[in-house]
């Protein structure tokens, strides 16, 4: 028996405990959420952020606490592209100066707050909450193309009460389908093997039918199966390109359906997170059939994700119990996703 | 730009550890909460208290918890006056002493509880939390009479999740009104300027209307005014006179209203408080006006007190999530308040 | 006054710190609870237990935490007398031993489960915490015969927010029936004596009506009883048999009840038990009064107890807000219950 089956010493160090890097660009809110005229508070990690819609209809980030009493400025009222404090009336534009203390001179203005980088895409308000140097520098994710007309796309997110790094290895080990029994029919998968870079990780399972009927939801993201599969005609590839995650499913080299994922924390000790999802599936050549069955696949995927996000929120609860990491791990590819996922966070301070 | 534009350094002094000074007279509750035969039981920073009237008419104070294991007193049964604990039965007298324990001797009666100083005024039951020995000499504090025909008075209070400091301020820094613009339409206050002594702080503004209409509660309280007021028609005092805090409206040297308040600690964090309140509106000519009015006015009130509530409490949290201090404050009357509170202040211990 | 009066001081040993022995015997659940082919998760003193009950009908006790990523294994499957995980499927037996990795060769399986000694006595589900090899020389409590034709016993149990020591004080001490005034009337107990060994105490009663009219529950238990009771026509006993309880009442020699409890840790902190109680009522000599009369005499012990569990969790929350012991003890046989306690106990690390 190898070595790593030994439990972990938890007095060592514990990948539950790490940080995010926040040198990346991480979504907040929809954009539907930012109405123009309006503020939204959100958190990333612990810090409270302020998303702003102002009149030219740009979203910015401010920190969201008033530099004089640090109140939170998503109560305030937005002037013009500004942001005015609820309780004394300071003023901040979208750079985070402050601009107007009805009471003080102009020319005896306090300092501002922090801005944070701010980008929309596919529908997806991202800001950079790291170092704002790298923001240029660093791409926005890859997405789904929502526009590609081959493809419907579901919005999907909520909040899980776990560490990102349960959420990333609950994806990535297909093991677990055993969860989705009840979902899933007899749905077995087979690992194909996995490849791995500085800042990634791929997994490829077939998976086979080895019996039971097929449920509705299921036939609609893989197609009918009759019989046992053949490894080469069926494909899921899931892939960690810190901090996000994907997964496609190919069918005879089609591509039937593509997830795009990601797992921000919202806390500060990142024992919770809010997740963003967007899930594409292929139209059938009878486009209207996928239009009937939408409302199914949402009942269907939601079912899925709320036994996973039970199943990591016992995994955290388990974790804090014991003080630190006491599991088993014989599966490879976990081992390598929790190398990838230590060696890119930051040491969190409790 | 002066030096206290600079963020405060979070591990130097913090007032909002501080605790209120206990060597003064606090009130525990409204006289009418108190009724005879009946026991009941309050908190002041933290120390658990019961308050007691017994046959005799008179409240006595004494600590919530019986010599023998702790239970609390205010769950047992007033005898004459005296209070028997439900559990055993151990009875005190209003002086504290353990008078009778059922199944012992009176020769082997045990230790009793500690007795608070307790006084009675203007329907407020007071207790002394500090050193008994001080209570003599020091004098209740001076209450707006509510037996003055020429004025009305209405008695308000609850609990606030914050230091009594950010109540302190709140009041004392008009330049707050920007929190209350949906009920106190534009009125603009003028800093007028302000003094200090050992224990006290008083601060002066006038106050005019810069645009709006005047919604009614404001006209009660302020009477009618047309056009822009003069600084010398309408005077507002904010006074800080450790622990108390009071402020006066006098239009043309006329007294129109007058309140007293007093923010008690209730938690040993000191991070709630009980606020009792007494405020005073001078009737008019036609004193049915002010009758016909009274709800409305106790309408207006309340919603710029849960107003003030919510604000405070969002310092409060804010001062939590930072773990210290990080405001700067450009009104030098704020500072010179912070320092008399840190003054009279006491460590707190956590 | 005896030197016992002076308040401990809070920072020596404490014996609401004090974890129970683990090396006895201790009810998780009542067998009619664990159903076949179900699994159900329990505590012990933090320790989560899966208790189950398959196929063959006999019930054991595993760790509640998959060896693989400890999530809780009760929300796993049945399958025959083995339990499977329903996150990855990992199957153990009623050793504890992993049987089955679906995705694993059977020569590479992991490190099982922790497993518990397990008995089912009486209608409860017993296991054994400590050292197992201690098991099989420790035997299960004496418990009141179900099946005694001239009893009747009464199931009962539930979770209280205390130390288990203030259980065993609660019910030894006698003087506390004035906490039950209203449902027992004016029974006043008289202390006739108590004897100790190295594991038990045992204290004598004897009690009286001295006025008022006896409540039906009352008389149920105790008989219809007319003027002052003798001494030697009535007995209670109650014994601590560490870490079980009991209470009996004897008149004129025939022993009309019994009672049977204990109090098992459910939390790290041992601040919440769970407790199982066994009440037998003799019969009357015309049985179908005691039938008739049996919910009111649930009624009348239900009332009594939950006046008790209010009593001790407000002495755990004192306990609590005090830091430590305060109480001063004038009964002798409650320090010498204490000392018991304490001997016995194991030091729990916060």
């Amino acid at each position: 028996m190898p070595d790593s089956f030994e439990r972990s010493r938890p007095d060592l160090f514990d990948l539950r405990r790490t940080g995010i890097d926040p040198d990346y660009w991480y979504p907040l809110a929809w954009s539907g959420e930012i109405r123009k005229g309006k503020a939204t508070g959100r958190h990333f990690a612990g810090e409270p952020i302020v998303l702003v819609r102002g009149e030219s209809g740009r979203v910015y980030a401010l920190e969201d606490r008033c530099a004089h009493r640090q109140v939170p400025l998503h109560a305030g009222v937005v002037e013009g592209d500004c942001l005015r404090c609820c309780y004394h009336g300071w003023t901040y534009d979208m750079s985070g100066r402050c601009i107007d203390v009805p009471y003080l001179g102009k020319d005896k203005l306090p300092n501002g707050v922090r801005a944070y980088p701010c980008q929309e895409k596919e529908g997806l308000v991202f800001i950079f909450p790291g170092d704002a140097a790298r923001a240029e520098m660093t791409p926005l994710p890859v997405l789904p193309s929502i526009s590609d007309p081959a493809y419907r796309t579901r919005r999907f997110g909520r909040e899980v009460a776990c560490h990102y790094s349960f959420m990333h290895e609950n994806l990535i080990d297909m093991n677990h389908q055993f969860l989705h029994r009840k979902q899933m029919g007899q749905i077995r998968p087979r690992y194909l093997g996995h490849d791995a870079g500085e800042d990634w990780l791929e997994v490829r399972y077939s998976f086979a039918r080895t019996a039971g009927r097929q449920p509705l939801g299921e036939r609609l993201i893989f197609g009918t199966r009759e019989g046992k599969a053949e490894p080469n005609d069926s494909l899921m590839t899931i892939r960690t390109d810190y901090p996000y995650q994907g997964l496609t499913i190919d069918l005879k080299s089609d591509r039937v359906m593509q997830l795009w994922i990601v797992y921000v924390p919202v806390d500060k000790d990142q024992k919770r997170i809010r997740t963003f999802g967007l899930l594409s599936v292929k139209k059938p050549r009878a486009a209207f059939l996928l239009h009937a069955a939408w409302p199914l696949l949402g009942w269907f995927t939601e079912r899925i994700f709320s036994e996973d996000r039970w199943i990591v929120e016992q995994e955290q609860k388990a974790h804090d119990a014991l003080g630190g990491n006491m599991n088993q791990e014989p599966f490879p590819v976990i081992r390598a996703l929790q190398d990838l996922l230590a060696r890119r966070g930051r040491l969190l301070s409790f």
